[in-house]
């Protein structure tokens, strides 16, 4: 059974190819977090600005966008941003420490400051969507196949879930998976609040250009299947469905979500992103199996602990993963998680060079 | 079908009954990390003690070990020790410090560091056997049925190789998983010795009347199906292997390894210890499929999230993993992952009251 589409995709950038289903000429590729420490350049830039500073200013956040596409001749750039920008402009006291990430000063305690939080919304999302706009000045015009793409960027309602009951990142997130289960109503108000922060957030970056969106559950990995399908699917697929509206191709990627991917395809991306830890011939056959997304696209997943490995065994791993990802319909490649700050730039740039000469497909 | 033994079994304490894969009057439960830092009791007797050194002073270790015995009316006490004790006893330079967790001073870099690593044999056990026979003179004698089994304790070689490797916990154990592809040569020298110093630790417990032994791989979750068949299964069925020639009942326990629960099986444990993100009823489904262990004894898996919970959703999630269990020919209740320090020691009180109460089995 062969999975290349019968008629030949229109003239348009790989990525949105793939996106669609079809096979580009050459695989698109790019990478979750190519934009951030792995470059000295973006250290560079960084210097002494923090973090959430920086992700309000649109000329350091176009810059800082675009320093990968230069560098890496990826086929898509992502919009620089952190998880936690739409809970700043709603005006949460929220700092990134560095070593820790995200802190917040005030966690909620109560359900009464859960409720009182979720009246806050997000305010000055001009920024941001001057900050897209900046982005697509390099990028080059969305209607115009020779530009690059700019991919939105928003986590979803249970990572910012999770960081706001918690205050700050954990291993378990046992406040919040514990608040689900306590008050199923102020998690109810909590999530449904966050998912609107993150269709606002994902808009403004539309408005300014971006023309697909992906949404990362960092987090989501910690539930099991029957708290992700009961306490948080509900609530990613009230955004996949706002974004649907905007007609935008979308991508949900979470990490460790290997035992439910296929609720994560339920919740109604148009691409689903695949950890590093499964499989993507096993990823494909049970999305298969499911008949969703349709058409067929995933994303993935090379192992970031494979990039300091010699290039030999590199390029044999990333081999085996564009060949798997042939069974699917589309395939966009990536990381099966984030480029680790330590990477090699140089080696991203080789690895990129070396999965477009595969060229698996055909125009 | 059932699956109550068509014999009596034995007199003899609960946990050793449903290891033997029968059930005992009462469900035997005991938490992983019961002694510790949830204890008010323990938090003054470690007062201003480093916990490497308190590891290694045979009363406290007893004193410790027997806190939540004599608080809680488990079925188990649980050696109190630390993963990184058998490396401290090799000579290795590591420190536990508050907040990060254990920290080597000089992690191997090189594959001739890993070799020079590899020669050291771990020292002064006695201190550990001494501990142990502390903790029976108090939880009594192994050959009397109402004595509380005392359990061994050791890090899989994994969890103990990605430390090492390093130089401290993290999230993915990036280095760790380079290796394994970058040198399987140097991989497999480290895994063999990691496994060595676990089955020294454990068999140290066992001459001091541990009649149990559990195996913790706490990060295995960060790896693939395949990179755990390769580059782990094997290191851990060796510890397995050696410790059924002593012929102690083994628990085998990995934090997030639902997605190969089935490899953990097969490396050969008595007992195969479930993590909350998986269905203990799913668990039970997927170890019947494959006839491993036989008899089918389980252990887990009540979400720790849910110790904060109000008290009947607490009873209702407990009541389901009891009766969830009565599908394994044996099942020994705990929870799914560590007690958070957090937790109220009179919760898990209850708890085990609570658990008695339900007596699914008979004798």
């Amino acid at each position: 059974m062969t999975r290349v589409s019968p008629t030949a995709p229109p003239a348009q950038p790989a990525l949105l190819c793939a996106l669609a289903g079809h096979r580009p000429s050459r695989p698109p590729v790019w990478f979750m977090r190519q934009a951030g420490r792995s470059l000295p350049e973006y250290r560079r830039v960084r210097e002494g600005i923090a973090m959430l500073d920086a992700c309000v200013r649109p000329d350091l956040v176009a810059e800082i966008t675009c320093q990968p596409v230069r560098r890496h001749d990826v086929d898509a750039a992502i919009f620089f941003s952190d998880i936690m920008v739409p809970l700043k402009l709603a005006g949460v006291d929220v700092d990134i420490r560095p070593g820790i990430g995200p802190v917040l000063a005030q966690p909620p305690r109560t359900a009464a400051d859960v409720r009182a939080l979720t009246t806050l919304a997000p305010d000055g999302l001009g920024v941001i969507e001057d900050a897209a706009r900046a982005c697509i000045a390099e990028l080059g015009d969305p209607t115009d196949p020779e530009a690059t793409p700019l991919i939105a960027f928003a986590g979803a309602p249970f990572t910012l879930a999770a960081y706001v009951v918690e205050g700050r990142g954990t291993r378990d997130h046992l406040a919040a998976r514990t608040l689900m289960h306590a008050d199923p109503e102020a998690w109810d108000a909590l999530m449904t609040w966050a998912g609107d922060l993150a269709i606002a957030f994902i808009r403004a970056q539309i408005r300014g250009g971006a023309t697909v969106a992906q949404l990362f559950d960092s987090w989501a990995g910690s539930l099991s299947r029957a708290d992700y399908a009961r306490y948080c699917l509900p609530y990613s697929a009230r955004v996949f469905s706002a974004l649907a509206a905007d007609g935008v191709p979308t991508i949900h990627f979470g990490t460790g979500t290997g035992p439910f991917l296929d609720l994560l395809a339920t919740a109604g991306p148009t691409c689903v992103g695949v950890d590093y830890r499964l499989g993507l011939d096993e990823a494909i056959d049970r999305l298969r199996a499911i008949g969703r997304p349709s058409p067929l696209v995933v994303q993935g997943n090379i192992d970031p602990a494979l990039l300091s490995c010699p290039t030999p065994v590199l390029r044999a791993h990333a081999r085996a993963v564009v060949e798997a990802g042939m069974g699917a319909d589309g395939h966009i490649v990536n990381l099966g998680h984030g480029v680790p700050p330590s990477t090699d730039p140089d080696c991203l740039s080789d690895l990129v060079a070396y999965i477009h000469s595969l060229r698996p497909g055909k125009d």
